[in-house]
């Protein structure tokens, strides 16, 4: 075994039926909208401008087979934005996926310096 | 579960200790080493350009712990590159890895359609 630790990491996306990609930037928008339920307010924390922010949430709507995001326009705070039931899946099933990956790279680094 | 079928993919790396990377485009650069036996030969093999690839496996030497890539100047044809002992040790390890990780997106992506 050696003393200059070797580490692995890693990303996964979930993809729908035309390719489009749900990863790790986009599940942070989910869940900010679940958290703020303001896109404008995601956008904010996420230091992202609130087009960038809108354009997302709307490819996501168009590229999966469900709406992911509801976006309400109006009221005091520009409108509220919620995450769909079938965007509650999706994200549900990202971070299982990605806890158990994160277990699978915790494994295998560690069996990779066994190796050197 | 549902028509649209949606996927998995991902990406997993090897870091040295000062956190360079070893990823699939890296370690094509190996196998086409191996393969041919010379940088020139690899780089023309995946279009990129002699300085690019030398300057990869001039990282790969630097960044991790061992020389990965030995590079042999001159001769008829500008040198001979062979990958080391440790080189080839990184090599199988990120495939193996890589062989398992598709297992596991494998059997991720039938899960994640149950739930649909």
């Amino acid at each position: 075994m050696n003393a200059q630790k070797l580490t692995i990491s890693g990303r996964v996306w979930i993809h729908s039926a035309n390719n489009a990609s749900l990863g790790k930037g986009k599940i942070k928008i989910l869940e900010g909208i679940i958290k703020f339920g303001s896109l404008r307010q995601t956008a904010l924390d996420m230091k992202m401008s609130y087009q960038q922010a809108w354009k997302i949430v709307n490819e996501l709507n168009s590229d999966f087979e469900n709406e992911v995001v509801i976006l309400q326009r109006g009221g005091r705070d520009g409108g509220q934005a919620i995450v769909t039931e079938y965007g509650l899946k999706l994200l549900k099933n990202y971070n299982s996926i990605q806890k158990e990956f994160d277990i699978f790279l915790q494994n295998h680094s560690e069996n990779l310096n066994k190796d050197f």
